[in-house]
């Protein structure tokens, strides 16, 4: 028994790795993330056993635990399972959960690295996350310690010309904004929201920090 | 004319996407980066027409100027230029400058994404860049900001629990050890030192603040 875990990239189904690709290939067993695009799952064996493990609003999903011991229960019948997640396991994909739970299991394992969202957002938008003289290092974060009154510490790097990436930041958009600017960034600083990267339903809206939190609006209307 | 600029991943020949390896099978002209694996520059077509443009030590190379003049004048020709660089051309790629010069010159482009070294690294040595309860964003940057006695602003990060990846750190490791104690970090925190991700002379080391400046020395010796 073994266990990949497999970056399938954004959203796009040729954003996934051509080692990605051949695992995905060879497993017996794909418990896969509900945001991995179908046409990638598809790329299994047909013989294969699929089990799609949430996560996505409205659907059934499995928790946590439930994947970890299924993850085990598939390793330890000698099967080749492939943990599909969606961009890269190792950025926001609780890939180091699984790994120790693996590990405190004595389940032998391997990561496939993937392209995470802000990488491929970044190329279809084409703006650099870095750019000498302007940006000489790039965050990546989700917005979601923005609790209270606190400022980030990484407010303090977009003032000196870090590009910052807020991972899943719809819902904080205006806590991130007012933060950036309480911490002295201009309010005309520029800002891209991308969504959907790499699906054909992907949207790209550039604007400023004031527009921050209405950037993509019209969408809800 | 066209050109791509793709990312050929970190040095694994199987770590470039299905469609890096696509627009790559399909290029007329391929610029390549020295650090681009011999293997996926082969994967274009027989009769494509080949040139290195650098950069490695000792080796003969072309200027940026030259390489940004190279890609107009071969898109000028009507050829599909597929420009090829090491991980991903968002980050430390001048993937930024290429495009600019591209545009003021009207010549269509396209960016694809690849695997970025710290997220191959991170999948090589199952360590997870951000961590739920413990880190919840993950830094990138080349730690050259570190002149002088200028503590770089990511150091308050390193203390509120960010990861911090240090791209080209050799030549900087003593500095950002220094550095990142005296901003409070205890010398006890763990690091490591990885070399070559996804190639198969690849080395990974792992230790603590403390030895990050020698990790790694016996390979000099």
């Amino acid at each position: 028994g073994f266990v990949s875990l497999i970056g399938a990239g954004p959203g796009a189904e040729d954003l996934l790795t051509l080692r990605a690709h051949r695992v995905l290939q060879d497993a017996d067993v794909v418990l896969h993330d509900a945001l991995v695009p179908l046409e990638i799952v598809r790329m299994s064996r047909r013989d294969a056993e699929i089990i799609s493990v949430g996560k996505r609003k409205g659907c059934h999903s499995k928790s946590q635990n439930e994947i970890n011991h299924l993850m085990v229960e598939k390793a330890r019948e000698g099967l080749k399972v492939v943990r599909l997640k969606s961009g890269d396991p190792m950025i926001f994909g609780r890939a180091g959960e699984e790994l120790a739970h693996l590990r405190s299991h004595g389940v032998a394992s391997e990561v496939v690295p993937g392209v995470t969202a802000a990488l491929a957002g970044a190329a279809e938008a084409q703006l650099p996350l870095t750019l000498r003289g302007t940006a000489s290092s790039v965050i990546f974060t989700t917005g979601h310690d923005l609790n209270g009154d606190h400022l980030p510490d990484w407010a303090q790097l977009a003032l000196s010309g870090a590009t910052i990436t807020v991972y899943m930041g719809r819902t904080v958009a205006r806590r991130t904004a007012d933060r950036l600017v309480q911490a002295g960034l201009p309010s005309s600083t520029p800002v891209a929201v991308l969504e959907n990267v790499g699906r054909s339903d992907t949207r790209r809206l550039v604007g400023t920090l004031a527009d921050l939190e209405t950037l993509g609006d019209e969408k809800k209307a």
